[in-house]
């Protein structure tokens, strides 16, 4: 790696308030100085390893090549489960063997990468000290630190070829109906689901259901439409979403996460 | 601009939870890898434009030159309204054609600064793929970071001069007595109006009244007084205050932004 | 200091939402524009001195050499309280004469490290105005920026030996019970004790009692046990802590900070 600012990212269920995230910024710069650091989300539900493996994957293949993201959602620290770094694609990965890389493992068969997995059991790349209960201070921040710092993969562990997988909600084509789910709720109350314009493919979406509600009204955008409609559309990362202009869908709807969500197709 | 570490500032509505302002930052690091990037607020309430309007001026000042601040508060995204970029005094700004510039262009009117603001349409600055609801990732990230990175301002865009504005409230002066409102409640629950240090010139603040309540007590600092004391002080940037000392005087008093704010002057 | 990319820690009661935080991250980088700047907590309860001196010793001496940790919960400030500056062991600090820095002091007493504070009294390293009420603004991040980027210690003030220190509560010994208190209850609901790993020593903890509740079963880690299981175990900084395995103990518990939490060492 010659790029002279190297990124790393943090995608983890730690909150900001208790100086978790920062210390493992802090243990980050010891090793690799120069290293930007950018917060992905610390507010995954606690332990909610789906929640992690999304948020993750909808914004890791927009960094720069050689980022390396760190992903803690870990419920199983200080027990067997192994602890991984992966490379896939143009980034490296650094996180708890619990299946919250699944999408990002997906992607790699959908694109034809190659999938370079490590179990990380070369403690000379971790802190002196090692905790049962916080490894993303001291396993996974050195190792991605030393990652992006340029230490070559096969150095920080010994690859294995069986990493966990989650498994994800499909959804599924019958009678002229994709169903699927809602995958997450954003800020705004903005409604996802797992259906994706690939699955719309040369259709029209005819309508959403979702919340007991028929959502036939397809935008572009949300100022299509005056404050209050309910509309449906493309997310940004090209998933069909229902939304309400400058409102809150979700909370309208009553609609939470693992709810059914259908998209009509004509 | 020669500055080795160039600043960029986001400002916006998107909250910390989804990752929409981590995919922000990896795309400005593809583009211009030694920038610093610093988060003024992403807490603005939703598609409150004017609220990111006072959160961006109250500090964009106080940034190292020709730092880039990034306001992306747009509920019209994807429709006709332009996005925009400007140098105003000495800092770069890119924003939506909505008014959430309209304090810095103030700013520029009584500093005696030129207003150059151009309308971002050389999409050879975006990036490649532009969604229609997402353009703090795909226009306004890509762009702030060129212009960090030394493109000039007149690459990235063709000038306009009819830049949108809010219409923000202004106190007026009647019978001793500044009558403005709140424009801002901060996270202790300090009480800010508008009315400002240069309102209040040579005359002396006799009293505030907000909330029904009369508030006499002027003060330097929340330490001179014991703690649960209403008192009415200069905030940091010179605005008059209403606060509880070691309390929260927005809840005290039951107010919010909108209401009425009033300063007798003797 | 000839790191190339010196580190400032940020700790502080100021929330997100205001951009006081950014403020201050814009007056740094104005300073010493190679800086990396870490956010440790914002999210200490409004002038809760003792909670800020709490979340920045738990994580300030994993930081590298020479990082400067900047620390402003502040009631009095505006008034006659000192700002100081001190070296401590291999780090720098920045803050209110108030005791936020007490377990510091107290860190340097154990380890044997000189204790150099100064009282911030050299205008020329502050911003030219000063708030009365905004000196993480105007004073603390200049000089911590001042600090990283290379000025001495000796130039922005002068030595003071009487700094303010916090009355934090100790653990006591009667009976074969370690005898303390709830000092943190994390983002999780973990609940942490102020009965550290060197005072169970040789002996064996029995059990935690806590919020009316005999918690006996000890463990390494949360995965050591099913869901819903109440739990004893080491924090990651070696206190003794008690959590329900992927719960909120403290919510199930009523357990608030202040709250007697005992040890039975056998």
């Amino acid at each position: 790696m010659t790029s002279t600012n190297p990124v790393i990212t943090l995608t983890t269920d730690f909150g900001l308030r208790d100086g978790f995230v920062g210390v493992m910024k802090g243990v980050i710069y010891g090793i690799c100085p120069h290293a930007h650091i950018v917060d992905i989300s610390h507010d995954v539900g606690p332990q909610d390893v789906r929640e992690g493996a999304y948020v993750l994957a909808r914004q890791a293949f927009y960094f720069p090549e050689n980022t390396v993201h760190i992903a803690v959602v870990d419920p199983g620290v200080g027990t067997a489960r192994r602890p991984l770094a992966a490379r896939v694609g143009q980034h490296f990965y650094v996180a708890p063997d619990n299946g919250v890389l699944t999408p990002v493992y997906e992607k790699a068969g959908q694109e034809g990468w190659p999938l370079h997995v490590v179990q990380l059991n070369k403690p000379e790349y971790w802190l002196k000290n090692i905790s049962y209960i916080f490894h993303g201070r001291d396993i996974f921040s050195p190792v991605g630190a030393h990652l992006a710092c340029g230490v070559p993969l096969e150095e920080v562990g010994d690859p294995i070829d069986d990493p966990a997988y989650l498994r994800l909600p499909r959804p599924e084509f019958e009678g002229g109906i994709w169903q699927g789910e809602v995958t997450h709720i954003d800020h705004f109350g903005n409604i996802a689901s797992n259906i994706h314009r690939e699955h719309v493919g040369a259709g029209q979406v005819q309508a959403a259901r979702v919340g007991g509600q028929r959502v036939a009204d397809w935008v572009n955008a949300f100022g299509d439409r005056p404050p209050g409609t309910l509309v449906c559309l493309y997310s940004s990362i090209d998933f069909v979403i229902v939304s309400e202009v400058n409102g809150d869908a979700a909370a309208r709807l009553g609609v939470k996460v693992g709810d059914a969500f259908e998209v009509e197709i004509a």
